[in-house]
């Protein structure tokens, strides 16, 4: 199946500013998507909205590699860490330069971005899925254990991604005494 | 006194790619420096090489504002906990923008940059300090936790500087718990 404008327009900006970071030109953009500008401009109302256009068609993926599927049967604890096995899975490829959100919203420098917006609800819901599920294990303070496995998350990412870390041996622990203080077993 | 060119140009730099990112211009940076181009290419030897010279410009400060003084009498865990104490009184400024080093790294997706890797070096003096505290404290795995505190710490930068998290009430509790876990009391 040929795949449209749009779609190529939308992979070649997911792929180059995963790569070189958002300011990759819209000349760039065009000629990886094999796309007219004039063709684009009528697709996109600016380079700003293509950008957050292609953060919010990534929202499936980064949901479905990072998430475990609704009520499949394991325990809230075990759906917790399933996120960050998935983490350090993903952050041992070659090509990982952590968190295409994160480093939107770090490179922009101004959150009221399209970009930024769209980029910080994505983010919210993984802090949401923790939250749910530190409610259902029965967390003594819910609302801060999400915030902290939202932070140790940015945090490996983060590191991941500069090679400062490479996680191995770091986000089991780290991710296990936060659980245990917070009465999640 | 009169500041030299030099010191324009790396508080300009400073300054501006803060702000901005690593993308902004030579022309720019020299113009807020007050400083001719000609002049610039006599100083440093290029853009990355300028960039790096900032970053280790900042390297006193960084220390200095993070860390606290050398047998200061206080025990390794207080010595930790003052880490994070300024950080998060540091987010707290209007004009916070998450960790220079870290920003540097995210947006140049280049770690072999001169510039990415002076920012690494100065991160890791970071890690060294809280191995050292962890060590002097009799903490069960040192180097486990210096890593561990050092995710907590890009993490909270990270989500600081992006406005997904304002640190209040999440960053003492999350220390704490990981050197009650370690044995750091």
């Amino acid at each position: 199946m040929k795949s449209t404008s749009r779609e190529r327009l939308l992979e070649a900006t997911a792929t180059l500013t995963y790569q070189d970071g958002v300011n990759v030109g819209v000349d760039a953009l065009c000629k990886a998507a094999g796309v007219s500008k004039r063709s684009m401009y009528q697709l996109f109302e600016s380079k700003d909205d293509l950008l957050a256009a292609t953060l919010k068609e990534r929202t499936a993926p980064f949901v479905a590699t990072l998430l475990p599927p609704a009520a499949d049967g394991r325990s809230p604890r075990e759906r917790i860490l399933h996120v960050f096995e998935q983490l350090e899975s993903q952050a041992g490829a070659p090509a990982f330069r952590g968190c295409r959100y994160l480093a939107v919203q770090i490179e922009l420098k101004d959150q009221n971005h399209p970009a930024s917006q769209a980029a910080h609800r994505i983010k919210a819901k993984l802090t949401s899925f923790f939250r749910a599920e530190a409610e259902r294990g029965g967390a003594n303070d819910p609302g801060l254990l999400a915030r902290q496995l939202s932070l140790v998350f940015d945090g490996a990412v983060a590191r991941a991604g500069v090679e400062a870390e490479n996680l191995a041996g770091l986000i089991a622990p780290t991710v296990g005494v936060l659980l245990d203080s917070a009465g999640v077993r």
